[in-house]
């Protein structure tokens, strides 16, 4: 760090996003794309007259794109908030409701980015254990008034919430704001946003990098109720307000409009995670119950470390994570049909050494 | 704001873009955008297989467009930071540089969005008064040993600081950070770029929304030492390494490569605010000696406010501050030849009543 860093940031550690290789071409299921392009209709949206417009700002209300988001939930344009990705999203999200000397409660084992967030902002975060079977106890939370984070699906344990659980920790405290990170939830099928519009206590992020196939393009959104919207709005006019450029928009709006094309895709990664996830139990691996688009696996007999090496080694690449309650466990990116049957023969040929 | 916004932020006042008015088609000299479209490189650039490609994560380190930007520069990749427009750039400096409880020094009359940065950040903001001519008299910097950000050329008034009075100033306290905002620079022509070679307290920021005709793409970039620029990257690693999409730095990249483009471009401008500045002052007004893509005028008999609202209601979109130092003045930017004679027509049958 140079003479200039603010002392408040002696202890940042910054998030390590998935390794990304150049040195050859890897079977890339280590950051959770799709595998699939984007749908046909954003290759129309970004058209060379608005590519010619690229002189002009873009809207700073993002009115186009969160009008065709707020359709899609049947929701208001007031109730959504759209990021330059979800991290952008998470982030103004604990800048705004913790802020420095503020808390956050969250799962030990989930999105490495919180405790980054927690850091950078000051912010004093509770690591609440997940079960032993990794699970997420909702009463665990009853005794903290803080802002509570929770992925749902979980990463990177692909394990999920119900609808009613959420609406339980909801209801331990309508003074508490929760904030379910949601990016993995299209391969779930159980999301809280509905509950947006009965509970103001509330805030729910999704991505249109996962099951809308567009990490490249930079979107993440919240619904939530209005109120909380003009916070997150007032945050966003005070530190970027054309956050969201002119392309982004008019891409992932045409990308939202086009359901039928991306729930084929969904319900292919669903079929895709399913069958290899019995794969892997043939082979002898604990499969987590993923409600994502990864599977969380660990084989009794083999490291999960070697294992993410062997692969790595062979063109695959897959996650591992070296924090000590899932260090005996990969993830991997539930990629096309190919993809998986590449992971199994090779895991199976690693496996007979 | 809802019970859940942390009181840090009470009184907050986020920044006012300009208007983007949407009730008619006006001739739009509010926000000083190019009125050139982007290089056609940028056309080419966008490719249908760089869209289709979309379903993966960009490139976090920014490789491609940063090493574009150094080249243009004469410098290394590490001494480049890229942002999601410069307001970004900005940002992550006054949050890196001064943070909670730091202090920054800025001109009283300058960019509207460095107070806003402060109060978001909790940063004590001393404002430093423009000498009456609004000149910068960098002599008035000496006592501050924190932080200082300054506009060159600054806004809204156009004028500028030499190199010589920008090293003058870096000299005074090498251990005090110098952040020049250089937004406008390529119409000014006199970038203290070459002094980051030499100066490890200096940091240069630029971007593509102006001389560039990419305000649509959201682009800004620092200049400087390596050190301060992997302190920025220690923030925006904590924040949001996947702050630019795979579009921007494909389009962005490229359009830095076309500097014959972009120098006809500046040229145009650059011709057709001199010969605005002259048609004005023809008209009796007072014209400050504007270095940049916009002109900064006054009329000893002519209320700004009503001129502003005149040329509102005949379709014409300038900026006016209601500031009290600034308030008998006009922002306009300046537009295509055109554009300018519109202007001048207008302003010249307003004169008349």
């Amino acid at each position: 760090m140079s003479r200039f860093l603010s002392g408040l940031y002696s202890e940042l550690e910054p998030y390590t996003p998935g390794e990304q290789p150049k040195d050859k071409k890897y079977i890339k299921l280590n950051t959770n794309e799709s595998p699939f392009s984007p749908s046909p209709k954003v290759l129309e949206a970004i058209s060379h007259e608005v590519i010619n417009d690229l002189n002009l700002y873009p809207d700073p209300e993002v009115t186009h794109l969160r009008t065709a988001i707020a359709k899609h939930f049947g929701v208001d344009k007031q109730n959504i908030f759209v990021g330059n990705g979800s991290d952008d999203v998470i982030a103004f999200s604990v800048m705004a409701f913790c802020g420095r000397g503020g808390s956050l409660a969250c799962p030990d084992i989930s999105y490495g980015f919180y405790p980054v967030y927690a850091k950078l902002f000051g912010v004093n975060l509770t690591e609440v254990p997940l079960r032993g079977d990794f699970t997420v106890n909702v009463d665990d939370y009853l005794p903290f008034d803080c802002p509570i984070i929770i992925a749902n699906p979980n990463a990177p344990t692909g394990l999920m919430l119900s609808v009613n659980e959420v609406e339980k920790l909801i209801n331990q405290n309508p003074d508490r704001l929760i904030i379910m990170d949601e990016a993995y939830m299209d391969f779930g099928k159980a999301s809280a946003v509905e509950l947006t519009k009965k509970y103001d206590n509330l805030l729910v992020i999704q991505t249109f990098s996962k099951s809308r196939s567009l990490a490249g393009l930079r979107v993440g959104f919240a619904v939530g109720n209005e109120k909380i919207i003009n916070d997150l709005e007032t945050m966003r006019f005070s530190f970027n307000p054309y956050n969201i450029n002119s392309l982004t928009i008019k891409a992932a709006a045409a990308a939202i409009a086009d359901a039928n094309y991306y729930d084929t895709c969904i319900d292919t990664v669903i079929n895709n995670r399913e069958r290899t996830k019995t794969d892997l139990e043939k082979l002898g691996f604990r499969v987590l119950n993923s409600k994502s688009n990864f599977i969380f696996a660990s084989h009794p007999n083999y490291s999960a470390k070697s294992l993410y090496e062997e692969l790595k080694n062979r063109g695959i690449l897959v996650r591992y994570f070296s924090k000590e309650r899932i260090k005996d466990f990969i993830r991997i990116t539930v990629g096309s049909k190919e993809q998986m049957q590449a992971v199994i023969t090779n895991i199976e040929d690693i496996l007979k050494g």
